[in-house]
Formats: structure tokens, sequence, C-alpha cells
């Protein structure tokens, strides 16, 4: 299997992506190429004593920043790495794409380049995010598609449902709707008729669900427009990460509050471990003809290795197989 | 000043709401109406050692529950303590009246019982939440109009300024729009158009703001449709509960835990303090002819008592005629 790696994507690339890269080749035995700015590519990793026998580099010059306009930078940069990745993959020159960069450019990219599963409306942007009872679930869409209409949402559910069954293997995966309450009624005419779609589709609907239900683990993938998505996606990273940093802020204070650390430690570690995205890897973009896949921007070797990880077996899962017939 | 309250509404009533109504008595020099039935409160308060002198029953025999239809409960229930509070309020026998009951019934009654302000389109529910830095910011509306038209998010702006600027004391409260990235042309074209609006009202508008800002106390008033605002509600205390929880089971599992517990407890107290809602006491409706407020659903005395100094500085400050002005 060979997988397609942005190597000029994400806050720490190309170092943290060309180790990622590397680790994955060797520990999960997957091909790779590394698209981005070869001369860059070769110094960094003569830099750093890596060795890239045996990885296919192909260059590409220009760069696409996390903060650039999505829907028109990949055709303003057609020799950005990102482009050029997306040109690689609808080529069939590999089975995958996996990129740390701008989330909006890789949405529209998977869209208008590699194309949508037939049948599927919009593709989404699918986060995988941990909640507190040890687990993850899946949020879609989180700003793919700022609007969205009922059979969207639909399409997200029977997406999100294949994507955590087969990859993230859990079995029967539990769909809730992102609602203002749980009873039937609630929400605007876009919740009452997807309510009504979810309900008579095969899939495990367990009903509407609150925001406050999220970090508990009450279901396994959660669908809604792509606007409140992102609100929620950042609310719940930007809560966590704040209280995550006052908490590090308390114990690194005195003398006595590094001895309480030391103390709980080993607790705290798997705490914030358990809260880490970095441990999932990212979100991919479900809908695309072919694995597309975001890694967190923040991304170190860890994540990126994780998310090609998890894009070898969304490719091995057939999971756009799966999609495809779910949705004919 | 005559405050109206209403004894039977929230999780922890009638006792608690007893309470807290003594102590703001007592402490802030107002006058009570307890709502609600008169044996039961009476009752309550004799089983409880707590003095009633001076205070004022109005008797109310049913009871609104927190998870009941808010659009027609008020009518089913004509003589909930709620609905009977909203009479006294219409009629002028009292100047505020404050609830921790049923939060979508009370918007409702806002709204139609005591009025909208003249000039404004629709009530806000506007809870006032904590944020890391220390302070706390009102998010408006969170649930009473799921839809929203850019001249209500507009009115929001104007409203959540007014009262941070004379409740929260808070000058020149920066206002931001609740958005999925910061750049002008993010969103849809709810959020376009607002912007335009914003840009130019006599607000200290700060631009779109994302929701990984909110916990960092980017601004003081985010403004947004009710459907999104309540997901951020609820995903924001959701999390932050989801994580103090954890932290509570980790010190108290062992001797060592606790030990670390004991080195860093007044820290810790006060994180939690710090995020902690029932130092905030609520939610005012915001555009009512008459200042109503929504204590939380879990309010214990101190929260109710809290509820009630800023309803009482509500009415002080003369929000209402600063709101009246402003849309005229």
């Amino acid at each position: 299997m060979k997988i397609i790696a942005d190597a000029m994507g994400g806050d720490n690339a190309p170092l943290e992506i060309i180790k990622g890269s590397l680790d994955a080749k060797n520990e999960y035995g997957v091909d790779i190429t590394l698209v981005g700015d070869e001369g860059v590519i070769k110094a960094c990793a003569a830099d750093n004593d890596l060795d890239l026998t045996g990885v296919e580099i192909v260059n590409a010059t220009q760069v696409i920043a996390t903060d650039e306009e999505a829907n028109s930078v990949l055709k303003k940069k057609p020799d950005s790495s990102m482009s050029v990745a997306f040109r690689l993959l609808s080529e069939g020159k590999g089975d995958a794409f996996v990129s740390a960069g701008n989330s909006g450019a890789l949405c529209v990219g998977g869209t208008l380049i590699t194309k949508r599963i037939k049948g599927i409306k919009r593709p989404g942007f699918a986060p995988i995010l941990p909640h507190f009872k040890g687990g993850c679930f899946m949020l879609l869409d989180a700003g793919a598609n700022l609007e969205a209409k009922p059979e969207m949402l639909l399409q997200y559910a029977m997406m999100g449902s294949a994507y955590m069954e087969k990859v993230m293997r859990v079995s029967n995966p539990r769909v809730g709707l992102a609602n203002v309450g749980t009873e039937k009624h609630k929400g605007t005419d876009l919740q009452h008729k997807t309510f009504e779609l979810l309900e008579k589709a095969d899939i495990n609907f367990i009903g509407n669900v609150e925001g406050r239900d999220l970090p508990n683990g009450e279901c396994d993938v959660v669908v809604c427009d792509g606007f409140t998505g992102n609100l929620i996606l950042k609310t719940y990273e930007g809560t966590a990460k704040a209280i995550m940093f006052k908490l590090k802020e308390l114990f690194g204070k005195n003398f006595k509050s590094k001895l309480a650390a030391g103390l709980v430690m080993s607790d705290l570690k798997n705490m914030i471990k358990e809260f880490d995205y970095h441990e999932y890897g990212g979100a991919p973009i479900m809908g695309t003809a072919k694995p597309v896949f975001k890694a967190h921007g923040s991304s170190k070797a860890k994540t990126f290795k994780n998310a090609i990880r998890l894009t070898k077996e969304y490719v091995e899962a057939d999971v756009i197989g799966e999609i495809s017939k779910a949705v004919k």
C-alpha cells in the first residue's frame, strides 16, 4: 500500500512529518511518497540523521499555509505540496493521502479533485475526539459544509457508522443527532426532518444528544451541520486545553505543588493521555472516492504516524466500498 | 425593591430557594415574595428553622417540571408558581422575577406575559459563564430562539453590552460573533450580514470569535443563534464538568493521591471556584420589559442569593431603560 504524505503541511512540517512517515513505514510496512520541496526534505532528513532510503519524493515548490483561503488556494498554488499530492492520488499513484495542513483546502480538494463517492452529496470533515469514559467519538460535519440538508446528515451518519465500525472497531456504533434537548420535538426543521430519516435508516440511531453528552461518551458518532460542528469541536478542545493548562500551572507553582504532582504523576499523565488528540491522529474527510485523511495541525511524529495507521486501516477495511454499497 | 422568587423551581426547591431568598433579604435589603404552595413553603421553613417573618407568600398550587414542553406549559398550568409569578410581575406587584425552574418556559413567559422591550424583536437567553482568565462572559442567545436574523444578533450584542457594563461592571465590553474562523469572510449568510451590522453599531465589536477563544476570555459578550448557543453552552459546561469529575476521582483514589490533594488543596479549590457557575448565579432573559432572571437549575442557596443580587443590580442600573434608549 502506498500512502501519499504532504511533507509541508502542519505546524511542525517537514521534520515531524518526515519522522512520522518513516516510523509508519517501518512499523506498518506501508510505502511512502513524500510530497514537497525536494531540497528542503532532503536537507531536513540529512540534518536529523533520517534515512530516506526506499521513500519516494515528489517535488512541489509551493506551500499552502494554514490560514489561506480554502476555496481558491489549490488553484492559485498548483505546485503546492497539497495540490501535487491530490493529483498523484487522482492518477492512482497512491492509495490514500494524509496531510496535517489547511483543513479547509483539504476538504475542497477532496471534493473537487479526488471527487465524491457516487451517491454522496457532500463529503464531511470528521474529527475523532476522545471522551472521558476512555474512548472516542466521531463528529461530523465539523466544518466542510456550514449548512446542511437532512439527506446530508443521514449520509454523515451512515459514513460515520461505517468508519467507526470498520476502522475504530466499535461494534454497532451509536449515532446521535446534535440537538438542544433529547426530546424528539426539539430543534429546528433540519433536526426534525433528519430525526425521521435517521429513525428509518439502517444504523444504530440513539436519538438527539446534547452538548453535555459528548464528553461522557454517550455516542460513537455525532452528526450536525458544519457550522455547529465546528463550534462544538473548538469549544470542546479549547475548554479541555484551558483546564489542562491551568492544571500544569497549578502543579508547577512551587515546591509543595511539585511534590503533589510527583505523587499523582502517573494518574495525571494517564488522564492527559486519555484526552490527547495525538493518540487519535486526526480526521478523515468522509465521502471522498479515495481516502483523504487530515492529521491534526499540530501533529508531531507520533500523531502523524497514527494518522497513517488509521489511513491504512481505512484502506484495508474498504470503508469506501462499504459506503458505496450503503448509498446505492 | 421587591423580588418575586419562584419557590418551586429548580432541582433543590423549595428549601434552597427559600434559604437563598432569606439570605438575599438580609444581605441586600430586598423584599421577597415567595410564590408556590403555601403549605409546602411554610412546612419546609418550619422543618429547617427558617424565619419567614416579613416575607410575602403568594399561593400557587401547581409546579412546572424542568422537562415539560416550554411553549404550552404556562397555559396548561395557570396556577403554577411560574405562571402566578409572571402575573404578579405584569401587575406591578414586584420589580423583578427570579426562577431556577424550566428555562424554556421562563423564556416563553418573559416574551409573552412580561412582554418585550419596545423595539426588541426577540428576548434572548443569556447565561453568564466563567472563563479561565478569571472573569466571565455572556453568551446569547443560548436557546430562546433557535433560528436568528442579523437584526436579532445585533440586538443581542447591544443588550449583552449594556448588561455586562452596568451589572458586571466591565468597561467597554468586547463583543464577538461566534464563527468558524476569525476572518471576516467566514461563516454563512447570517454571519456575513451580522458582521456588517455589528461593525457599524455603537458597541465594542472585536470581530469573529471561535469556540476555542471562549475559555480564554477573548471577549465579554458572544452572540449567535440559539441553536448554536445552546450547543456551545452545554459542550462548554459539560467538558469542564467531566474534567473536574475526573480530577476528583483521581485525587480520591488512594492514600498517596489524597496526600497530593492536601498539598494543592487551596489552589485546586480556587481553580474549581473560578470555574463554578454557582458564583455567577445564572442568566438574565435579555429583552423583556421587566427583569426576568434564570438562576441555575441546580441552584443551592448561595447561587440563588447571587441570582437575586444580580437581579437587584439589573433593576438598579436600569439596564432595561438603557436598552430602550439604544433601540429607539
